[in-house]
């Protein structure tokens, strides 16, 4: 887990419903995020929070309630609000991707709070008027309002999308491609089985030969992969000449 | 909303659950998505469904049932299947940013069905089979088990970010990818002729058979490529057994 992720506080400002609670819960442990804060909620410990928390009760047991955003954001100095329209006099929001690096930044020193408006209205004006940062999540449809828990989930992947990024590339899982006598070997024995069951006849032969090799050239083999595809090949001769 | 969106078809696999099926319907029209298709749902029309579908109804009522995904996906060349896990004899999977590129270019020109198991379980072998691709969407933390609403809606997050990102870049040469049936019965004549020339003994014989799909799954075969790989399957059998 990325260390900045524990100076990240994920605010629900006035949540009405349960579920939602919970599933946002469940989304920030899933991207590795634990510090959950909620303003004056409904009953987060309910049953359908808990339902929807499935993996993730420690979040909700943990998080801390206050009574007035101020309070919850007293100990947090970069203060981002999350919204899906423009707000009078604060410009339009930045695109989420934009602002996730910076709230990454910030948090490798220093507490950064991220706020939910509530399902029905988003944030109100003075809740706004809190915040440094506005953000929204680009939809690509017309549809802009998002669930309260999905948005929570949108910014959790995103910051956890930018901190992988940041440390380099996403951890790609590693292909070890087969070497390159192997490859030909087989692609020798390939071609004496085509013979063999005469696939291989005129110059339709070379055409086919060099389709195959481009056909497992995309594949990139590796070495066990290879070792099977050699294997039924030879298996193929051995049956053929033995029948 | 960019064009490829609208080849691109969201398949849930037998979910249990009507509120997660009104939340993903939500979710995708949230990122300009429209293609809901269900396996062997639960009543997708459920009160929980509709209350969590908010101005994703037509989505919902729109949405095609199938009773098997083998034929959700008949029309999709290209499937890809979401999972948490590695899945026996189909190495890891790619993140999700790595793959969804290749998606958008994909769907330039073909049908894509990008497949999400069931909240319990996910999804099962016999369905990972039929995927060319499997991806997994990265966690930041320990928690790995996504929501499936939350995973539908960072899927097409991810698609929405990826198609606003390659605006500027160059289109790559699209490769037309041949259609499921036609390579489900490619497999279904290797297996004959692999078994008849005695290499399916045991259980040995499944793996080898996941081995070989994986390995054809990532060369994207094309029509005329599969047309000469079934041609060399059916010329050996009929060399095999007219000797």
């Amino acid at each position: 887990m990325p260390d900045p992720f524990k100076n990240i506080r994920f605010v629900l400002v006035r949540p009405s419903r349960p579920g939602n609670i919970g599933a946002a819960a469940r989304a920030m442990k899933n991207m590795g995020l634990s510090d959950l804060t909620l303003v004056r909620p409904v009953d987060p410990l309910g049953s359908d929070s808990y339902t929807m928390a499935y993996g993730a009760h420690d979040l909700l047991e943990n998080a801390t309630v206050f009574k007035t955003l101020r309070r919850a954001v007293t100990r947090c100095p970069y203060v981002v609000g999350t919204t899906a329209r423009t707000h009078k006099g604060y410009g339009k929001p930045a695109p989420l991707m934009q602002v996730a690096p910076k709230i990454l930044e910030v948090a490798r020193k220093q507490r950064v709070a991220i706020l939910f408006g509530p399902e029905s209205s988003g944030l109100a004006n003075e809740e706004i008027a809190l915040c440094q940062t506005l953000v929204t999540i680009p939809t690509g449809g017309a549809h802009t309002s998002l669930n309260l828990a999905q948005a929570v989930m949108v910014v959790a992947y995103e910051l956890m999308r930018a901190s992988v990024s940041k440390i380099g590339t996403a951890p790609r899982p590693h292909r070890e491609i087969a070497d390159t006598n192997q490859r030909e070997r087989f692609y020798d024995e390939l071609k004496e089985l085509l013979t063999l069951i005469g696939f291989m006849k005129g110059t339709q032969g070379k055409h086919i030969l060099a389709d195959l090799r481009r056909i497992f050239g995309r594949s990139d083999l590796d070495g066990r992969e290879l070792r099977i595809l050699r294997g039924i090949v030879r298996q193929a001769r051995w049956a053929m000449t033995h029948r």
